[in-house]
């Protein structure tokens, strides 16, 4: 029973997840040969306040 | 310290989180030999848009 | 579907992880109304070297 | 940068890991925007000691 | 690429999060040797009805 | 309590991990006011086979 947790940035939409946990299910069913019914995907998502690359908030971060 | 990380549907009550994580700490005091002081226990709690079994977000279930 | 990851110290034997699991499964089912198929438990452990409270790794305490 | 962790039980080949981490990343970035080099994925191998769904290790199932 | 991520009560100010998130990566580069633009902090924040400590949730603690 | 995981490539000494621990400690206990025995650190360690960026695992790349 495969779990995948995923955090990213908060403002993908459902379609955005629902695309990403259908083909992520499909890889892990496909490549790793799990079970499609045990595979369980759920997203964190954080906001730019909450999330750091480099030691730099999202927030802080010139584009 | 055993840490307890509970990702689930959002929606439970107060109560239920109490209860569970009592039990759960139990649980881990009694057959793991923890000391009660050191369990934690977080519940990360999704929406129905950010959660998947099956490939299926769970806003796409018909029940 | 619940996802419970735990992390603690490597050591419990499998009886220990076995009541563990159930009762923290039992506790989730009949508390928070999950299915019991759908909950899903996962024991990582690491060793004392990779595990500190208070900022002091587990293997340098002075018990 | 989307951070995935995936926690499976332990036994998948290294060719069958490659091809997942690299079907996750394809999908995060083609479906939800995100920079390829900013995907992370990582895999949490544990034992059928060290996993239960319904209440059940792993190595108690019978198939 | 080291994955750091915190779950914490609810509550802190975004700089207390940029100082907190500076902090960590300046240690993990300095003493693990990581490449600072691989290192991401990601912080849960919970609340006081989904975090307990004991067997205890903090929204029941009496200060 | 806050909860500190961090996943990285498996290599680091014991000595990496206590300084690292003491600082991640330091930071969250004088910037966001935690007490200091509520903070808990775990390494997570994964090897070159179970960890990638990019869609490519780390023992796939060419330094």
């Amino acid at each position: 029973m495969p779990m995948v947790q995923i955090t990213m940035l908060e403002g993908r939409s459902t379609e955005q997840k629902r695309k990403v946990a259908q083909r992520i299910t499909d890889a892990i069913v496909e490549e790793a040969g799990a079970r499609r019914e045990a595979v369980v995907v759920a997203f964190h998502e954080v906001s730019k306040e909450s999330y750091a690359s480099g030691g730099v908030l999202m927030v802080d971060k010139v584009k």
